[in-house]
């Protein structure tokens, strides 16, 4: 059992040129990109106030950053912290955990401002930024975050960089295609982000596919501490679930709504995932795992829904199965595809994204094929799915239909994305480790020389201590 | 030293069928409930544009979703981030303090939602909800994790939710006769969650009392990292406290005033806390457990007041004394309360809810009672107090009678009802452990073989090692 | 190697009476000048019907509450949790980090209210309180904070408090110069929060030099856990800082503005500080230092100009250039300062406030100066600059010049105070460890006997396990 991984790590995995032209070339571009193209929207510029005077508004509390300024920085730390800790279960891979988490997130809002700006938010040659592209861009990212699960471990940051560069662009083009060609309604992102994300995510694994991978599986699992890591990522993902989906929506009641759905069905999520955690193992005993992901899978499954009358009962509804759902594929589904279609899904984004994201595109495309004038309202009908202009013929279930064809339309698009994608990040030039040293921070990172480091070593006598 | 614990495992604490029964069933049950009775707030529904012309609403702000849905955020925070991290301080026991609060919380609120629905929010055979209501039924439940806190890590999660079940039902029951009957103040709980709560707690873990804990006395402590865990839990609980007592106050002034109160009674909290924690010392060094409990009874204590003229400096001085009572619990009552009253008080709640509580509510009746029209303004007084309708002619000193009057119902109902539900939860059917592995997260949960783990078996050498 | 250390611990850093004495007597103090001076503001107040009518407001939620609390306890968590979780990097100093802070920040909020309310909100003899003073008191205890870093490890809870009492004091004199008499903007602090703090706490550290401290060297390190708790605070000072930057900003346009400034210059300095860790490494690693601090360097130094029209653009090379700064600060400029300046600085403030904070307030000088009625609008540029009364004819250059004094003024300040408060502090009767025994926390703190500290103690045979 010789490891010949300080060879490995000297020749593969040296960062020290490529990752800092990478990160400082990519951040130039940012400049000159941001600096040609992107100004402030009109309510962060400082003519607000003959904005105001123009908009017939009264007060200052109506600028948009009132409505959606609480509700961005929820989601601002679900990307950050939510996503960065979720990951930091690996027993030896907390730093890249969350460091690479932190790296490919702060360059991926950048680059989201830009294809999201030029696609939805572009006047007179600028892109006008607001709180609600704040809001969109860490949306973007939330799906590269997403995608990040499925290769956690297993790739170099430069890869990450790499991924999050495509990943944001396709992300926009399937945005853009959804929201403006479909007119779907897809505010919490199940078919865009979730759907998207993930399956763009088991694509790409799929493709870096490691046959050796086994020789880390002591280094797969966590221990006590990191398991309790990640139940602060879970936890702030869970909670603040409810500003996510609502981040965006209308103005008033639709906010109002979304935040309602989200939280009966991640309420509903938790008590079904608790339930097959217990039963499908032997002793009877609940898994970490099931808790630290599938009770989140309720709040990806009403992503597109939740500002619809989906109703208290039928988010329950939704939540009670994908908590489910969620906790069965993570017992039967995540080794099935691991053995049998090569997929290697570190995280269980499968379980967590893939399925509910198809599941929450679902349920939207049915929900909106049953609205009715009479439970929305003639008012409220018209501005929940905005069937105005060029849109105002078309029926609830045409609707339904656009909702469906969305789906399919991720699909594609993360397939291929995450084939081609897959395969720029396979050439043997961007320093990911060799498939013994997986899941171990310290190819990329210092890491301190501590006790239980020590401890660890003492362990694993065929590994020596770092000099 | 003997231990048939692998015996005591296999017989007892099975869980693999019982709690995937209850948790299924329930949450169906709730389904089926809040398909009958739970429907959209105005405020939340489709047809709010209408509600807005009807309401002279010029603008989607004045939506109370914008009012309190940054506060119930911050509250979310604190039943599952800020109870659940409190409760790791165990070595061995942060899955099960972080995992079944989620539990409980999550079932809770959704049962919070239809028994507080039932008597608040019923209009025309069904339960409108909207932000409001999601902050009280975090309330409600923040009440079972304060019980929890008496009984962590000596209960089954399926006793738990049987407690949740019960408490949550005398919580609405309790708080209906207060607020609706007495037409007491209690924005913040003093009353309603925490002197409640307490005393339910205190009295079932009474009842549960366990003659022989003192077997696994050495699990009762904490590690070094285990500490630093529950830290996150006091600070987010200590920051968001503001929150919490301002979050279903009035709009403007009354949310205005409880945040500073609440603020300032627990910065003097802090002082005294760290004074008595050095000095009730024989060698003058601070103890972990009052900082991470103590330094929040200042937040208990101003509960029913903070929305009230109690003062910044009035404020102050209820944080001192409040910071040195619970202190002294925690070094003379707790143990006093285990020796000779057999109330065996894991997380020491009687020191941080129980006794600030009943002083949060003394404070508010005094501080009711010594109201007047110059203090308040004629208008702010009849708002403060809502002395309109059947209530108009009531006096701030019969308000202050009624208040007290509030704390011995409160108290009343706790007792009574946690010596009914201990003598359910004491039923032999519930699968909780034996008590030589109380405080041992193995029974319940799958624990990562990890290092930590071993080093200590090493130090524990009459337990072996799982296979 | 012989260490006289339960010599030292009994008779210098006793604490039992010393620290309980300090902490009572100064709360004392608080109440009794709150009592004489603290009521709260107007929008605060139970007359506030009448003040609604008075200011002609038509709705509660034009109460400044709805415009800043979601601001605020987004500063509060990252004063409290983000500084504080910052700082238990340290193997073994994460009950003092965080604690002290807790205690530090508690006392200081009170004392701030009080010192900025005398200069700021000082009506008819009382001070008058709403949430800005909250966020403000935030700001000030910031700065100590920033100051505690530096002497992180090597002073006892006396000094910590003797220090933030007088860096109040001296905190609200230097913002009442720049805001008040040189009428300067600095809305994020870069002046007066970040330079004026750092340098104050640099002034200390010099001062309280400690000769002999590599003899603590290695506990001066991390361990694998310590550094992911760090990256709680990092991770939540980067995420909140767009709050800190936009929380006492204009209503409107100017908050707006701010954040998304702040968001910018964030992301920017994240990529290039990821850049530097690995180019200045030789093995190509990141540092698990340079993430946790030099990433925020972004924050520090949009800190003044951040509600300025900076542009996005212009926001991203500030935290371009700030990563850059910082990194290389961290690897060469810290040892530089601790062996020839004999500046031991604990947290590298100088890396990631000093230099960040200096650089933010020439930023906020040029954007000043460069500010024009085309760029902001007549009336923006009015209101942007405060241009009103007696500043009516200031124009942009001049005020530039007005923000440069701002940046000398507070290094004055910071340096006399530093001085004076380190030879305060460097009285023989605070009850600080000896060199030996620095960042430790078993000197000031009950340390649970854990077994990770057993494994510690196993790695340092030459120190005894305590009893």
């Amino acid at each position: 059992m010789e490891r010949p991984r300080h060879q490995g790590m000297a020749k593969n995995t040296y960062m020290r040129w490529r990752l800092p032209l990478v990160c400082l070339l990519w951040e130039v571009a940012m400049i000159v990109l941001f600096g040609v193209f992107v100004r402030f929207s009109p309510e962060a510029d400082a003519h607000w106030e003959e904005e105001k005077r123009e908009m017939n508004l009264t007060s200052d509390i109506e600028n948009d950053f009132y409505f959606r300024y609480p509700s961005f920085q929820d989601v601002h730390v679900m990307i950050f912290v939510g996503f960065g800790f979720l990951m930091t279960f690996l027993k030896r891979y907390g730093f890249g955990a969350v460091g690479f988490n932190f790296l490919l997130a702060a360059f991926g809002i950048q680059w989201a401002l830009l294809m999201q700006g030029w696609f939805h938010s572009f006047k007179s040659g600028k892109i006008l930024i607001g709180v609600e592209n704040l809001i969109n861009a860490d949306f973007c990212v939330g799906s590269v975050c997403i995608a990040f699960g499925a290769i956690l471990g297993k790739t170099s940051p430069i890869q990450l960089l790499v991924m999050t560069l495509f990943q944001v662009t396709l992300f926009a083009v399937n945005e853009y295609i959804l929201l403006n060609l479909l007119h779907v309604k897809d505010a919490g992102g199940s078919m865009t982000i979730h759907t998207f994300g993930a399956y763009f995510g088991l694509t790409v694994t799929r493709i870096l596919y490691r046959p050796n991978l086994e020789q880390c599986k002591d280094k797969q699992g966590s221990v006590y501490h990191s398991d309790l890591f990640a139940m602060i990522g879970t936890l702030y993902l869970w909670m603040y679930w409810p500003s996510f989906n609502s981040a965006i929506s209308d103005h008033g009641d639709a906010q109002h709504r979304a935040a309602i759905n989200t939280y009966c069905s991640l309420a509903a999520c938790v008590l079904t995932t608790m339930a097959f955690s217990s039963m499908l193992q032997k002793k009877g005993k609940l898994d970490m795992v099931h808790i630290q992901n599938a009770t989140l899978a309720g709040g990806v499954a009403v992503g597109t829904s939740a500002e619809m009358m989906l109703t208290p009962y039928g988010s329950l509804i939704v939540g009670f199965i994908c908590g489910i759902v969620s906790t069965v594929g993570y017992v039967y589904l995540t080794p099935f595809l691991e053995s049998r279609l090569h997929i290697q899904d570190t995280c269980g984004i499968h379980n967590l994204h893939a399925m509910p994201g198809l599941i929450g595109g679902i349920v939207g495309a049915i929900t909106a094929a049953a609205a009715t004038e009479d439970v929305y309202g003639k008012e409220g009908f018209i501005k929940a799915f905005d069937f105005t202009g060029a849109y105002q013929t078309r029926t609830p279930s045409v609707q339904g239909g656009f909702q469906a064809a969305g789906i399919v339309v991720s699909l594609l698009i993360a397939f291929a994305g995450g084939a081609l994608v897959g395969a720029i990040l396979k050439l043997p030039i961007w320093g990911d480790a060799a498939a013994e040293n997986c899941f171990e921070d310290d190819i990329y990172w210092e890491v301190p020389e501590d006790e239980e480091s020590d401890a660890y070593h003492m362990h694993n006598p065929d590994k020596p201590a770092s000099p």
